[in-house]
């Protein structure tokens, strides 16, 4: 295993004081129990937002919070839920008189350590409402999932619901947006290498030279099938179609397109494969009028992608549009 | 060979196309020569700049192409330089009336590739004024380049003559801003893997398991010298070091400290690198007023990280701090 890290058991925190040091403008981390806050202390009035799960996956979620997105985030272990003690203090954090929205992707484990720390607060007298991701199309019921997999989608669900906070919409508003997203966006994603869990030291599964796993879950977990390695308009196109289904996307339609990079794949690749989604789409009679490109929900150095639509209308693309400030995403 | 890609001889024309479909509001990608200009052409009466290189960097150069960067760019084949027929018009479209600069790293086949351009353009009327980037204190007279090579530092470069442009200094006020970064810029970089130019297949030389390559440059040009795989700290003290006694840093000085990945390393780690870069930098007495942390200038997938340094002055922190619109550097 080549990492740069010192003690793979500190992976986290190390990379968190780090964090905490390059963006103590947007951020303070607190050590114990983990959690990151937006600096400053929640917005009075505002309804706090807040997200969280394992490690592994960055940008998300810490990347995320900011102004005009994320008011805490809490990460977890290196692809391990993070547990109730870290998750109510965020909660609290967040909480500015207008009551939380939890933003939880669907993992078990998640859930159910969510589902603790609400009730928590709640007893503590913060009003919360959670909202559950389940945007990848892949598997029902994959290992840690009983459902459908939160995956890329989640920062389209944490950047449109940021906004509708940040306009002032209340608690039920803002979840209504944010239950609007997830109802609208659907993800696949593709692996082209395994990656390794620093305290674990070996990959997490084999993948032979001439392949690629087809529908891969962000912490490497099984996905449709195993296909020899293909290229990238071929690859692309069985992430797509299985999206534009389950959406019923129909043409006239418009859409907004992310290309998400695992972590160890070349932003020039995900350019090509975001051309062929566009054109794929362009070819249902669908049009893209906003875009994503990048590393946003990765797997630690694994080298594949994945493709996430969401349906747009006005109102979701104003909130897409209107200013964020945060580590990973600014405009 | 696994990448997202179709016909390797098309990675870079395929992976434009996608880029000008996903960033229509901020660039124009020409086929034919291949280059990349600002959406709305040259802004009257600013200093237009232009800079290029070698494919498989990305989102350097083109990724820096918007309002206070760039206004065009120039994509040779992956590691390989612009020709001059291609630098021509991109310098010819970034003339606003006010001459261009052009920002070229220090590799002998562009320095070479852009004078010849930079001749042809003033022969066609275009004011010219060129600054050379070397930041790389690794090694001298490298495969490619005779003194030292430009690196990451390019992008300080890019981004702070961005702004003195922006604010309407005239040619030389710009080149002069560009050079006072030169002289207060160092870099030193590390590779933990390989990367594979697309059209070769294999990787471009060969490092074991266990070891690292300190001083690499960003083609996979040799470093130094090879080390057994050591923690993060040693590894970025053996980074930073050289640039620190290079730049002649004193204490009571402040700078811009930049963690830059190659492209296949979990952002993550950059921040863990980023972490003791900054621990190493206090314990100097220099401190760090501006950060950045992330992929700009890559390697393909090669996993391994630089660390660049900029000794910061009043101005040069509020050239940084201007307003950028690009891909891949937006405040």
């Amino acid at each position: 295993m080549k990492k740069l890290l010192d003690d793979p058991a500190d992976a986290v925190v190390d990379s968190l004081a780090g964090f905490a040091l390059a963006h103590g403008d947007l951020v303070e981390v607190h050590p114990d129990p983990v959690h990151v806050t937006r600096a400053g202390g929640p917005v009075r009035g505002k309804v706090g937002l807040v997200s969280g799960g394992g490690s592994g996956h960055e940008p998300l979620h810490a990347g995320f919070v900011g102004a005009g997105m994320l008011d805490a985030a809490v990460p977890g272990a290196v692809f391990t839920s993070p547990t109730p003690d870290q998750i109510l203090p965020a909660i609290q954090a967040a909480d500015g008189g207008a009551g939380v929205l939890t933003i939880v992707k669907n993992y078990t484990g998640d859930v159910l350590n969510f589902e603790t720390a609400v009730e928590l607060a709640e007893a503590e007298g913060v009003e919360v409402t959670s909202v559950l991701v389940n945007d990848d199309v892949a598997v029902e019921d994959s290992l840690y999932t009983a459902g459908r997999r939160g995956v890329a989608g989640t920062v389209l669900v944490e950047k449109i619901a940021g906004a509708a906070a940040d306009r002032g919409d209340d608690l039920a508003g803002v979840a209504a947006v944010a239950e609007r997203v997830v109802a609208n966006v659907r993800s696949m994603g593709v692996a082209l290498t395994a990656c390794t869990v620093p305290h674990v030291g070996r990959p997490s599964f084999d993948l032979a030279d001439d392949e690629a796993e087809i529908g891969i879950g962000i912490h490497g977990e099984p996905g449709r099938h195993r296909i020899r390695m293909a290229p990238a308009a071929e690859i692309t196109q069985r992430l797509l179609d299985p999206v534009v289904e389950d959406l019923g996307l129909a043409a006239g339609e418009r859409v907004l397109l992310l290309v998400n990079g695992m972590g160890g794949t070349p932003l020039s690749e995900l350019y090509v494969v975001y051309g062929r989604a566009r054109g794929l789409l362009e070819e249902h009679g669908v049009s893209v009028s906003r875009s994503l490109v990048g590393n946003y929900v990765t797997s630690l150095e694994m080298q594949g992608a994945s493709v996430t639509v969401l349906r747009l209308d006005d109102e979701l693309e104003q909130l897409w549009d209107a200013p964020v400030a945060t580590a990973a995403l600014h405009w």
